[in-house]
């Protein structure tokens, strides 16, 4: 199960695109704030097995291959919860 | 330039999946409401493009698949537009 808590202390990091609120500060990166949280554990684990390529993935599968799968859980709870 | 209006009328295939709302109906799919406009259009060409596999990218292969440039365009406006 995701630790939302735990997640916002990993969010740090990807509020730099996500914006620490969920909403992107590039619009070419997607607003994560009340997203599903299957997807986003969904998404992330397809960057993170090079499974997404085109348009600005590298950035993400480079930043994917960082997360364990508790980070994984953690930061879907976190940025699925944000209302 | 996406035209919302069209996009509406098109999204009635994607709402069975999506919502018309945008709110997914299944929680291993992506809200698409209010998600930027930039972002759609990158992701509905990379499914189209067969850049993302894994999950259930397949299911949203074969619908991108059947979608024009300015369909996409059009969705993404829709989608993006409701608030």
């Amino acid at each position: 199960k995701g630790d939302a808590a735990e997640g916002k202390k990993k969010a740090v990091v990807c509020g730099a695109c996500h914006g620490t609120d969920g909403i992107a500060v590039i619009p070419g990166y997607p607003n994560l704030k009340g997203q599903n949280e299957q997807y986003l554990i969904s998404s992330m684990n397809a960057y993170k097995n090079n499974q997404r390529s085109g348009g600005l993935s590298n950035v993400m599968q480079a930043q994917a291959s960082l997360l364990s799968e508790q980070d994984i859980k953690n930061l879907a709870a976190y940025y699925a919860g944000l209302k």
